[in-house]
């Protein structure tokens, strides 16, 4: 039965996300932002809530705010869960996070639909909070779910307002010392549909990306200390410019990243020039360096000869530099058998698909370490994500959810996925 | 006459360039900073008041709150005058305008302790204000000795507290509606000593700066238009990162100025990245050229060569820029029979001396425009200025100190310096 096509309502799933997406959304604005555990969240929750009861799936949320919707099968477990965060960031989209939700439960749908009950149960799971953008707490939900929360973070986390996420917890309806009840210990494997994020399976016109790993990351502080003096009457020649010092780290960065090639990449974001006067040489230029790489040996590598560049150019112009890591997150490896798994399935429905990595971090990146893991990423319009812009046709998103819902039909039934469950 | 050495005291001078260095220090956190108009600025105008009247000078304080101190001559006019600004930046050194009045005040003292009266008057002036640190009025004692504040200027000029120019003067007795009686037109020539605040002078070990022309200056405004998007998920070859094509800019600026030579300059001063997170490619950079030079035509050239540059690097980049020139303003050449006349001065007393344009702005710009200038730039040590680092010694500051003497003499006295003043 891995063969067996179901099919997803595209009328229903357009809808869902069209409906959803308005969660959040001030009207005057334009801006999306559904911070976890807000009013907006809260709507956004409940009327998943219906639409899973609609599907005929038994709901509950957890005693961190996650909603599971479950189509129970001939056995109790191992549970096969699958979905995403609902959680936007500020001024975010309508399918970041929103988007695997609504595939899971079209594909679970699809299966209710068919009128075949699987083996073992299938959950939907709409993640509390992913993004970290109103505590930073990034894939709290999951944390929870894994039983990772330490009682200290109920109070320390605090938002912009100074509330904390335990408050936020207990405004929403959730007893904050009740939150190590959300932990599991009866899930067989998690699988995630999410957007791309990234221009790649556009570019190619691929239609899904099989992630094989979710990658590492090591973030830099780098300080670069010139002399500050004035404009009008330093030659140039006399100068010791942080700035242009610091403008050819920039440009080695980029290019020692391009040179060792997709899927590496590493970006300067934060840049702070001192003391930012108009006639001022520059005295001073901190910024930041974000690097990725989904292997461990090839983020080492692009990250140290970062550093040496680095070392070299500040040695080129006779000023100092001080380099800080102030981030690291080993590369996250998929379940080879899903991906496997989800290859075939793909090619027995025609749709066109290919390896990669992710970019960005997501909740599958926690699930990997305690259960059987994997991604599947629908294109990306443009590229586009954390933006109002960003955008999935919904003959792009169907074919992906179709094969999401074959392989949660395979790995309830153990067939074609042998061995990933647990027994 | 020309060759008559007038013999500065030493350690009177270094004793006044102490004293009125400690007035507007902050003893705790050790910053200088004396406004126009504020207290310690009264208190440092009052201090000199009495250093001149000990020099036998008799003293004006004029309606825009310029002080004079007076050596009369056999003739009445004109007026031969020579000093410098009494106020500071915030943070700044006892030299960088100071320095000019204590100098004007011993060559003048000098004069006086040789006995001779001069043929036509000579002043010692304290300009009151030339920075523009505390309302945004830079050489404003100039402007109105010159006659060319305008009324509306007294109301539109307010300072960080909300504080108008007019108010300021009110509240240290100068009622601002007498400004205009400020203008003069008895003065015949107007010579200002002013550190390098470079390090020309200390490289070339020369003792003596000559300025032939004050710096025209021309600054950019640019704006750089990338694509914003996630920093993990976007390839290194699908970016338009707005922040690494302004590195290509920058150090475009700085090999353009460089490739110039000597007096170019250029500079970017002012960066901002947007939107400034670790984990987001920089969709928009903008940033200040400040381009620098006293010949009209090379000014031109190089701004010129920079802004094509500038739309060249964004081409090849599939960026887009905007250039906005955000201030002009024309090189100032200071007057040749002026700078004749200090040269032969210098070669006199044996001391050396050299032709240099002055890359920052001064009282003498506006001078220039209505009667004979001329600059005369002692060692800045470190070319380190606008700071309580900025330093000359005393033994640096004596020899161009009579030098100035001598000048001064010989422009009241007609000899060597023929037909510079007006008749």
């Amino acid at each position: 039965m891995i063969d067996q096509r179901f099919r997803v309502d595209k009328d229903l799933l357009q809808s869902h996300i069209d409906e959803l997406g308005n969660i959040g959304l001030d009207s005057d604005s334009g801006v999306l932002f559904r911070p976890v555990y807000s009013a907006a969240w809260l709507e956004a929750r409940d009327m998943l809530e219906k639409w899973m009861l609609s599907a005929g799936l038994t709901t509950r949320v957890d005693s961190a705010g996650n909603l599971f919707g479950r189509l129970d099968g001939h056995l109790d477990g191992p549970v096969v869960l699958s979905g995403s965060h609902l959680d936007t960031v500020r001024n975010g989209g309508k399918y970041d996070g929103a988007l695997g939700i609504h595939a899971a439960l079209a594909a679970v749908s699809a299966i209710v639909d068919s009128g075949e009950k699987p083996r073992r149960p299938i959950e939907v799971v709409a993640l509390c909070e992913e993004e970290g953008s109103r505590f930073t707490s990034p894939m709290w939900g999951t944390q929870a779910i894994l039983g990772r929360i330490s009682d200290g973070q109920l109070d320390e986390l605090v938002d912009e307002a100074g509330v904390s996420i335990g408050e936020a917890m207990e405004s929403v309806g959730l007893p904050k010392d009740r939150i190590h009840e959300a932990a599991r210990s009866d899930l067989g494997a998690f699988i995630e549909l999410h957007i791309e994020q990234g221009g790649i399976l556009e570019g190619d016109g691929v239609a899904l990306g099989i992630v094989d790993a979710i990658a590492g990351q090591r973030h830099l502080n780098i300080s670069v200390s010139g002399h500050q003096n004035h404009a009008g009457t330093t030659p140039m020649d006399l100068r010791f410019d942080a700035l242009t010092c610091a403008a050819e780290m920039f440009l080695a960065i980029e290019r020692i990243a391009g040179e060792l090639g997709r899927p590496a990449v590493a970006t300067v974001g934060q840049v702070t020039v001192e003391p930012g006067s108009r006639n001022v040489i520059p005295g001073m230029v901190t910024f930041t360096v974000d690097a990725r790489h989904p292997e461990v040996a090839l983020l080492n590598a692009l990250t140290e000869e970062i550093e040496k560049s680095i070392e070299a150019i500040g040695r080129s112009r006779n000023v100092s530099v001080v380099t800080e890591e102030i981030f690291y997150r080993e590369p996250t490896p998929m379940d080879r058998r899903l991906v496997a798994a989800i290859g075939n399935i793909a090619s027995q429905h025609g749709v066109s698909a290919q390896l990669m990595p992710s970019g960005a971090g997501h909740d599958s990146q926690l699930f990997a370490s305690a259960i059987p893991t994997a991604m599947l990423f629908t294109p990306s319009v443009g590229g586009i994500s954390h933006s109002p812009l960003e955008f999935t046709h919904i003959d792009m998103i169907v074919p992906c959810t179709e094969v999401l819902a074959g392989l949660l039909w395979a790995l309830a039934a153990e067939v074609g996925t042998e061995s990933v469950l647990p027994h």
